[in-house]
Formats: structure tokens, C-alpha cells, sequence
């Protein structure tokens, strides 16, 4: 299969790379950028570079761009992909780019949302790895106009790249729980480490620490991106946190320990029971 | 050196363990419970098991209980420390048992509060290993009533049994800074879990969310008592973060998408700086 990838930044580098170490499909790379796309020949991260005008030679077009940007670029080169070809973007947030891919799009050419749900710290095709998805889950978000086909040319890519599993949301399920899987992590990591306290957290830590904050280091223009696009949402979460969180200090301001007691066993055994239920894995 | 060990659930029995597998020391255990006094025999953890009128064999006690029934066993058995030996509690909170035990001791039985930063979801001598404190810290927390030997002596068993550091600090600083490192992270993530979106989570998560959940099942028992006995300075620290994530939302709110990535981006700079200047790790 021809795959044309846009953006060769993290993700759509590390797709790129994946794609050229572990299967047989042919590369078409776009980038704005000279560095990233000399970068992404010294490492055989594609077979060819093309400008938008040959778009029509993919089969498969994947835009690894941040959410505005993605939206900017289908809607500007949605007349040339082609007829029959399959279209997916590879951002963070679903509802408004899955609306406005099937909506720009040619009616004989298919748009499917997909998440990767993998990342690092730090992004650029300088940190991108062809290993970036194995044992991860892609999210792919199908709604009533997608092709079948097109999401099982999807799973089995996803299979050939390394990913561990596939899960299938409508996009706007994928902005509800995303919200709260991802971008409230970074979020409450991102204020956690403000603590003056952190400046005299060395050697007074345990693992739990390190887990929270190690994802406090983010690319400021994505995330912001990332949690305005999906506002409703990740506010929704960040209030029933703060309400949680309102309830343990009002029992500890108040000193009712039983209380406290009685909420940390039930916190517990929620978590307890997610386990038991295969909801979560750590 | 004979060393005494109070109480074998998974800090007392990891630590008996480790004594055992690492060292020449003599193990003297205690503790209240015959079944885990059965498996503290079963499992090589003790050399022997004494009941508390023999703790003046013991050149080191530690107490290795809850803070309150550490706190008890300390005034209660005070008179039965030899003169000249050194006792140490290994709780999570220091304050409080630390001028306690200072308070209660003979005036030539040394006191040292230490407080081991690891540690496991699931608690008791079923779950304590002789590996648990393989490369973690040890804090210890010596007062101007502390001979400085008491520290030599803990330091030298900290290498011996896998620390891979020790830590110092007054007892009154390990409380401000445990509230942030340990118990906030607690505090957080068994709120974290209490979404309705958690039930909906498998498929939707990165490795940020199997961190920010991983210690979200914890004792209440013990972690009440932890939050209780810790009280200023753990609500100081929500209190903290609380604000943090009202600007996060405010900003979200209000639409200002400009000062929301202004804030992202001294959050991200701070955790640059946090690992640059080697003050956090991850």
C-alpha cells in the first residue's frame, strides 16, 4: 500500500519509521519543514518526500498534525486526495476533526479519526522511534458514514506498526474519556510539581512521585491546543476532581478521621474493584 | 549487632527479611499476631521471637508500626530499651513520635526517626520482601538530641540492606515535604479513580494514567491515620495544587487559550528545571 504520512513530527515520524522497519508499504513523507524532512531521509523514515499536489498517489493518507493544524491542512487538500483512498488524522482530540473530514472530503473517499496512545515529553521527528507503539492502543473513532473496510485497514496496520490493541469509540466517547485518561494527567502533573516542595523532593521520594510528575514536561503550544479543543470535557473532570478532592480536606480540616477513613477505603476499593474488572492495569 | 523488629507486617517484615538475606546481623522479632509470627518464622525472617520484656537484649529497636500503635508501644515499652542501645521507628510521619520517643526514652537510650521511602499497594508480611528497599532512600531525621553515632549506625545499615541513599532532615521538615512527595500523591490518585469515566478508561490509556492510578489503592487504616497525623501541612499542599488547577480552569473557562499556553509552559519550564538541577529524577 502507498501511505502518505503529514507531518513528521513524534507521531507521524515514529508511524513513518514503524512503518519502513516493520512492514512492506511504500512511504510518501510531507513536511513544512527542511530540517525535519532532511532528517527523515537520513533515516530511511520514508521512501520518497511529495508536496500536497501528489496526494492523489496515496492509498492511505495519515495527517500526524496538531488538531488546528490538521484541520487547516484537510480542508485545504481535500480536493486531491483520491477517490477510493482512504483519509486518517492521528490527533488527540476527535469530535470537530472527524465532523470536518467528513464533511471536506470527496463522498468516495473514506475519513476515519484515529488516537495513537503513546507520546514522550518531548516531540520532533528528533525523538521519534520506530518502536514508539508497541504494546500500545490505537484508537480508532468510526461513526455511521465510515466505510468498514476503512477500519479494518486500520486494525491491521495497527497490528503490523507494533500497537498492542485497537479500541473503537464514536469521537465524541473518545473526547469524554480522553479527557480524563489523558489530558487530566497532564494537567494536574503540570500544576503538582509547582509545590515549592519540589525544590527539596530529592531524596524524600518514592516510585509514586516520579509517576506523577513525570509527564509535567509537555509541548506548552499541542496541550494547550489539546485542552481548549476539548474544553467541556476536561473541565467536566477537572471539577469532579476538585470536588473529590474538596470532600478529603473538608474531613481532615474538620479532624473526622472515621469519615476520612471511611472515604480513603471507599477510593480504594473502587480502584480495587477496576482491577478486578480488567478497567485498568496498573 | 542484635536487632529487634516491631511489628512484621510489610515494612518490619522486609526489613527482617532483608537483615536476614544481607547481613550477619541477629534478627529478634516481634509481634502481635501468631500468624505472622508463623510466617516470620516460616519464611527465615527472625532468628528468634521475643516478646517485648526482652527488648533490653536489643542493641537497635525498630518499631516498624502504624504511627499511633508505634507511638503506644514506645511510651509503653520505654522502661525495657537497654541503656545505651539506639531505637528507631520507621513511620511515615515524624513530628509527633519523634519528640514522643525523645520524651519517653532513658536519657542514655538514643532515638532515631527514619522513614523508608518504599512501600506497596498491598500491606502485612504476606506482601514484605528482602528486596523492597533496593535502591530507595532512607530518611532519617535526627534532632540536637540525637548522638551523632545514631546516625552513623542507621546510615551503615541503610547501605547494608540495599538503600541507595539516605536522606536528612529535622522531623518537622519531612512532614512539609512527605505531605507533598507521598501523601498528596495518594490523596490524588484515589480521587483520580473515582471518575465514572474510569469504568470506560481500558483501550483509552498511555502510561500517564497507569501512573497517576497505580497508588490509588491504598490502606485507609493506615493512610488516615498517615493524612490525619500530618494534617497542616498535607492540606497546605492541597490547598496548593487546588489553585493551580482554578487557573488551569479559569483560563479553560474563560476561552483564553494565549494564557492558558502562558501557564503550560511555566509548568512544563518548571519540571525542565526540577530535572536539570537534579531535584527530581523522572
Amino acid at each position: 500500500m502507498k501511505i502518505a504520512v503529514a507531518g513528521l513530527g513524534l507521531i507521524g515520524g515514529s508511524f513513518a519509521l514503524a512503518l519502513k522497519k516493520r512492514t512492506s508499504h511504500t512511504v510518501l513523507g510531507l513536511d513544512a519543514d527542511p530540517e525535519t524532512v532532511r532528517a527523515a531521509i537520513s533515516f530511511g523514515a520514508v521512501d520518497e518526500i511529495i508536496s500536497p499536489d501528489r496526494l492523489d498517489r496515496a492509498e492511505l493518507s495519515l495527517i500526524a498534525l496538531p488538531p488546528r493544524a490538521a484541520l487547516t491542512f484537510l480542508q485545504e487538500q481535500a480536493p486531491r486526495f483520491a477517490e477510493g483512498s482512504l483519509v486518517a488524522d492521528l490527533c488527540g482530540v476527535k469530535e470537530k476533526i472527524v465532523a470536518a473530514g467528513e464533511a471536506a472530503l470527496h463522498p468516495r473517499t473514506a475519513f476515519l479519526g484515529c488516537h495513537p496512545m503513546a507520546g514522550k515529553e518531548k516531540g520532533g521527528f528528533a525523538n521519534a522511534s520506530a518502536d514508539l507503539f508497541e504494546g500500545a492502543s490505537l484508537i480508532l473513532t468510526p461513526t455511521p458514514n465510515t466505510p468498514p473496510k476503512a477500519v479494518k485497514v486500520l486494525t491491521d496496520l495497527a497490528a503490523e506498526v507494533g500497537f498492542g490493541r485497537v479500541a473503537l469509540s464514536s469521537p465524541a466517547e473518545h473526547d469524554r474519556i480522553i479527557a480524563f485518561t489523558s489530558q487530566l494527567c497532564h494537567a494536574v502533573s503540570g500544576a503538582y510539581v509547582q509545590s515549592p516542595m519540589a525544590d527539596l523532593a530529592a531524596g524524600f521520594t518514592g516510585g509514586s512521585y516520579e509517576d506523577f510528575t513525570r509527564v509535567a514536561e509537555m509541548d506548552p503550544a499541542l496541550w494547550s491546543q489539546l485542552f481548549a479543543e476539548n474544553r467541556e470535557n476536561l473541565l467536566a473532570e477537572l471539577a469532579g476532581l476538585r470536588e473529590r478532592l474538596a470532600e478529603l480536606e473538608g474531613h481532615l480540616r474538620r479532624g473526622e478521621e472515621e469519615a476520612l477513613r471511611a472515604l480513603l477505603k471507599s477510593w480504594s476499593d473502587r480502584k480495587k474493584e477496576l482491577l478486578r474488572a480488567g478497567k485498568t492495569e496498573a
